[in-house]
């Protein structure tokens, strides 16, 4: 008797690894997309699930963007059965356009995930995804191509709240070479609009090739493990950002910040701290260059008047305080 | 009566903000290949060590790797005179082939350039050198391609002891738009061999383009802010991770640590520190890899023997407490 396939062991141990402690009878919810990522990774969850007494389900949702999409998705069901998990629930969601196509698919798909997952009910249910170590590569360049810093550099994290991604240390070959070994029948589709979207696209066809090509195959599970090693800087550092936030202090007066004591901050504490200082007032999502705009109103104050930041927020300088406020917001009062 | 050629201006900019606050009659040695981003970095540098009352000379090292590289170097410093600089030695080297050619002539070139400067004397003087937003981005990639944290990642520093890059934040093209502007005839090394060799050459050609052609031209002053933003945080770990050791504490005793304490430490700091450790030891630069086992010894001991490390070190776990020794210097104590 031979064991199985290489490829399909390598799946299977990747989901063991991340699904090994969890208590008999948990719900594990398969997000699938009838790939060969999200098909591999339902049939490896059907094996762990079966040997230590997990649920296992899948969640396959039907973006309705092509006009055969309510096929794909009962084809890519009917390949989750054969994968051997029985309980398939086809979601039907509407994706609206704001933020771009790909931004809004993926905010749909895991609204419909989530609400899924919680009507099923259960005991701390998780959703598994089937992200490879080669999307994780992709996202790490993409984020350096904007000149990110850690956090985004740090790549998709192998566990967020109730999502968990077994296969970030799997090539996506493999999940491949899995389902051909398993003979099941992924679904390739031929837009990649709703997962990828074009740049994500080009950056797989054209360049990861050839910086395989220069640096050979070892470049990919090297951006993947910078990933890694980057997740645990930022989590400490935002740990210490935080911390010195909350610590009670004669830095803040109402909400405004002392800069000669933000000053004395390790720069990299700093920033941190003025990124979540907006953000905490409600200003969006802050990109590196408004951090730094933000950095320069404390550590290069030539009497610059006031920045702009995301959601109509505006940040300046007063008697020696960081001020951030809304305009609106001062005139009515909530 | 109209301005310089914005490339040039932007090379003058670069310098003046590198060099702005120094005493006055510093002197300021242009390290130069002949090639466009040196020849760039000598005319700025000789513009504004006139406008600041800094002196201003240039240094060429001939490596000796190719038959006519002394007629190379006499071209050079005929080009760096034409861009201002009076004061030009032409040093010439042995390269060794220890750990490749492109490391021994690197080291063989600094070894040169830093003792011309000393024989020179001077106060506090500085040694410029003409990386450029370029460089820093193949850098950056290079790192990632081996898996490498946030100290690599954070490519080459701006300023590193007497040494200083102006020119992380100009492009290689400007330098060359530059030198054209000026009248200036750089020098194009057929061979790249000292300076880059083979890879990063192709990595330039090959990746380098495809990268731009998919994520637009902003990627290589991203790839750049996001090694500036890793320098934050590595230069900030780094220091709390001495920190963490120089503190007096029970858990050291004669260089063996204990275990349970490096466990309670955030990854973050516990594997620079373990970095750290080693290398103090002795062992040589300790890669990714030999980090991640060390860390093992620690975080996910199941009475695995001794790891080897970097010039005949290994580490092992006693007793709870994790040992670094080399076994010769046992028997042999010095």
């Amino acid at each position: 008797m031979t064991g199985p396939h290489p490829a399909v062991a390598a799946c299977r141990v990747a989901v063991r690894d991340a699904l090994g402690d969890l208590e008999l009878g948990t719900r594990v919810w398969v997000a699938c997309s009838g790939g060969p990522d999200s098909l591999a990774l339902a049939a490896a969850v059907a094996f762990v699930a079966r040997k230590q007494g997990l649920f296992a389900g899948a969640i396959i949702v039907d973006h309705g963007l092509q006009p055969d999409s309510a096929v794909v998705a009962e084809r890519a069901a009917h390949e989750v059965r054969r994968a051997g998990i029985h309980t398939v629930h086809v979601e039907r969601v509407t994706v609206g356009r704001a933020g771009g196509m790909e931004a809004a698919a993926r905010e749909a798909r895991y609204a419909a995930l989530e609400a899924r997952m919680d009507a099923e009910g259960g005991l701390d249910p998780l959703l598994v995804t089937g992200h490879t170590m080669d999307d994780q590569a992709e996202t790490v360049l993409l984020a350096l191509a904007r000149g990110s810093g850690a956090r985004a550099l740090s790549g998709i994290p192998s566990r967020r709240g109730r999502i968990v991604r077994p296969f970030l240390t799997v090539r996506r070959k493999d999940t491949l070479a899995a389902c051909q070994a398993l003979d099941l029948d992924p679904w390739h589709d031929p837009t990649n609009v709703t997962e990828d979207g074009p740049r994500r696209s080009a950056l797989r066809t054209k360049v990861m090739p050839s910086l395989v090509e220069v640096l050979g195959p070892g470049v990919v599970s090297g951006l993947a493990r910078s990933a890694a090693l980057l997740q645990a800087d930022a989590d400490e550092l935002d740990r210490q950002a935080r911390s010195a936030m909350t610590v009670p202090s004669s830095a803040a007066r109402s909400d405004e910040w002392r800069c000669d004591m933000l000053a004395a901050l390790p720069d990299a504490i700093r920033t941190r701290m003025l990124k979540m200082l907006a953000e905490n007032k409600g200003a969006g999502p802050l990109t590196a260059t408004h951090v730094s705009a933000l950095d320069s109103l404390v550590m290069q104050w030539k009497g610059q008047g006031a920045i702009s930041l995301p959601g109509g927020y505006e940040a300046r300088r007063e008697y020696g305080r960081l001020v951030i406020s809304h305009p609106d917001h001062k005139e009515r009062p909530q």
